[in-house]
């Protein structure tokens, strides 16, 4: 068991890694204090390392961000081209066919959503910050964690309640660890960022697991904001929802940017049971303070790819496997030159743990997750994301990688079963050059 | 001189206002207390009454919302279709190319924007909402002022200092009010948030007056977030940037959403001089930590727009013309019943004060902006904004209104000279209305 109050950690941490900007202010600037012991995004900020390295002629495996490598169905950026010209304002709610479908996939015997319950904005990363600043009582995060969670809270003022999972539980929160929590800290209403399936491990939590979590999450009437963004990426078919548990006490959330590949879009949405309604209508609130409303084009290709049709099932299948068979000879490949790290069972990344090789990296000047991404980065071009970035503890020797670095659509002509040397050779050249470094060690 | 420290007064307003939806919170939802005093954006909100009243077969005068009466330009649209493959994240500066326009297009002898010191948002809303939370100083603002200026101060726990302006100056800022309050308060770093040409006025700074504030502005080393996102609105062209004479201090930003009449691409930027550089990097620090970028399909369409080709030339004097015949249409009208306004120079707003009026609408029980929104809107249709949503205090009988209920597309092909009873009939029949109804009083 290991909960922390987390603050001080956090904010050292980000003083450690912060990057040095904001040392030459003229006089008549005044940066909020805030935002001066702040970075980048972590995972945005390895892009531009990579762009530089791009110019020097290196050769990058870029493992780096948690982008879909393939393009989004064809019908979806059909919709798009149809819908270019719309161009008036909506509600945060989004445009009435939205909140419809919307309402009619995410509706379930015990989980109604009504269609003013929704909330569309410019990526589901956006509506995590609101819903984390419309929250009044303590805000609870997972460790590993997306790197944007906590972010976001100390940006909002707030102090996340950080719950460490072990890797003996595939890094899966455990019942006992929320219900000793709540046993400790009674008193205040609480919320739970609960990311299924998980970044940064690839994991998915099993419905006996869900089961037992929502019963507690019950039991203790903790609010779950469902971050499902991996749920339709699940390498057996759509994972399940833990709402299908927890209907009462669940907001659903999820994008374009995973499923259907299309990041650069900028539209996620959430939905709420009604119990949670009055949530909502304070999220509705800061949206239409800020973004205003989701770009509306997009809104119309989103009701394109939720209409599920023939295009979007197979484009699924389709992609659903290219990441199974890509994800079990990563892992194998893992194991076999002796690497730790879990089989994923959706999404692209795997989180890998290099502590078998701890003396050997130490003598080489190597004590953290963070020299570890950076002697990959230098060493073979191999771009990954350190392991403290997700809260793991900074001397841990893990970094998350992404299987990313290949033509999803070129795989999916190919035809999956052709195996994934045939498709993704810059995966397996990566792989070998991984095996390589750490023989030379 | 009126200068009043804000917040509480503020804060008044808005539980005034406030619409009673937090009063029946389940046990376990505990609300954040800045929200539970916040309401949602008031031009949003009409939208919705007016839906209501639209559901009732009820004719609808829709003055209340600041969209743009046209289409955007052809070549936007179909910049958007042509790149609406793309999906990846870009950075929060934007695509290479757009980057590039907007270096080249916003810089000066004196002005040098560096393409690095760019920033690309889901709106403008989103980038005004960053600068607030990144500035670490004062923050000043102009009443009557954008609605969202100060609910994003107070979004932010940061004390809006609000500079009220006079009816007998158009409601233009005074650079002896600037003086005046840096003479009182001389310690903290300023940024004041500098809308030109003025929404909800209409109103447009002659070159004069831009010198003289920038000269003040100088001289007490105030940063300004010029708020231009009507520039290019002016009815004699684009007016002129606050950034010539203070190219040191000026932030200068706009969007898609005005000018190129697309508000629902969700598209705006802000660009930063060399000098302003750390408070750039602070914003893009917030940014890549919400929105993580801006739609990419919209951010091609921008680099078409930016362009200034010869199409969206000839686009930009057709609006221009025909908002300059139509606003001069509505402005002798207000006169002729008897109502005080401005000659709009820029965009579609008149801020129309009923004070002549003000022994007639007491006696039906009209004491402030309020009643007299609500009652136009019952009596006649006419969907106005209250003057107390923008800073006005709530007793003078004013209200916003936007001559944008017409067809735009309709007008340019019909010809601006043929006059506006031709191509904007409802406009006139709203005109004609509201002298019924003030005569009736």
């Amino acid at each position: 068991m290991n909960i922390t109050v987390f603050f001080s950690s956090f904010f050292t941490s980000l003083m450690l890694i912060v990057v040095p900007v904001f040392s030459t202010l003229p006089p008549f600037v005044e940066i909020d204090d805030l935002i001066l012991n702040l970075k980048e995004s972590p995972t945005l900020a390895t892009q531009k390392q990579v762009a530089k390295l791009k110019n020097e002629n290196r050769t990058i495996y870029n493992w780096g961000i948690g982008t879909s490598p393939f393009s989004p169905p064809e019908c979806i950026v059909n919709t798009l081209r149809n819908y270019a010209h719309k161009k008036q304002y909506t509600p945060v709610e989004g445009i009435p066919e939205l909140q419809q479908i919307l309402s009619e996939k995410y509706s379930r015997n015990n989980y109604l959503i009504q269609q003013q319950n929704i909330i569309v904005s410019s990526g589901l990363k956006q509506i995590i910050f609101d819903i984390q600043r419309a929250w009044g009582g303590e805000i609870l995060l997972v460790s590993p964690y997306w790197v944007s969670y906590p972010v976001q809270t100390y940006l909002l003022q707030k102090r996340p309640q950080i719950i460490y999972t072990s890797a003996k539980d595939d890094y899966k929160l455990q019942p006992e660890q929320i219900k000793d929590y709540c046993q400790k800290s009674p008193s205040s209403a609480k919320l739970i960022i609960f990311n299924h399936p998980v970044n940064p491990t690839g994991c998915s939590y099993t419905d006996k697991e869900l089961k037992q979590l929502a019963k507690i999450f019950e039991e203790y009437g903790i609010v779950v904001l469902a971050d499902e963004v991996y749920l339709g990426c699940g390498h057996g078919g759509d994972a399940r929802s833990i709402s299908d548990y927890l209907p009462n006490n669940t907001i659903r959330a999820s994008s374009l940017s995973k499923e259907f590949a299309a990041a650069g879009y900028r539209l996620g949405w959430a939905v709420f049971p009604e119990s949670l309604s009055s949530l909502k209508k304070a999220v509705a609130c800061i949206g239409s303070t800020s973004y205003s409303c989701a770009p509306v084009p997009q809104q119309y290709a989103a009701v394109k790819a939720l209409e599920s049709g023939i295009e979007i099932c197979q484009y699924k299948r389709d992609v659903q496997e290219i990441m199974k068979i890509l994800g079990k000879d990563c892992y194998q490949k893992m194991i076999e030159i002796g690497l730790k790290c879990t089989l994923p069972k959706a999404a692209w990344y795997l989180l890998i743990d290099f502590e078998p090789y701890r003396v050997k990296l130490e003598k080489i000047g190597i004590t953290n997750s963070q020299h570890l991404s950076l002697a990959l980065l230098d060493g073979i071009g191999f771009v990954t994301v350190p392991g403290e970035a997700f809260g793991l503890p900074p001397e841990q020797l893990a970094v998350r990688a992404s299987y990313v670095d290949f033509d999803g659509d070129f795989a999916i002509v190919s035809g999956p079963e052709k195996g994934s040397n045939t498709w993704a050779p810059k995966i397996h050249e990566c792989l070998e050059a991984l095996e390589s470094w750490i023989k030379s060690l």
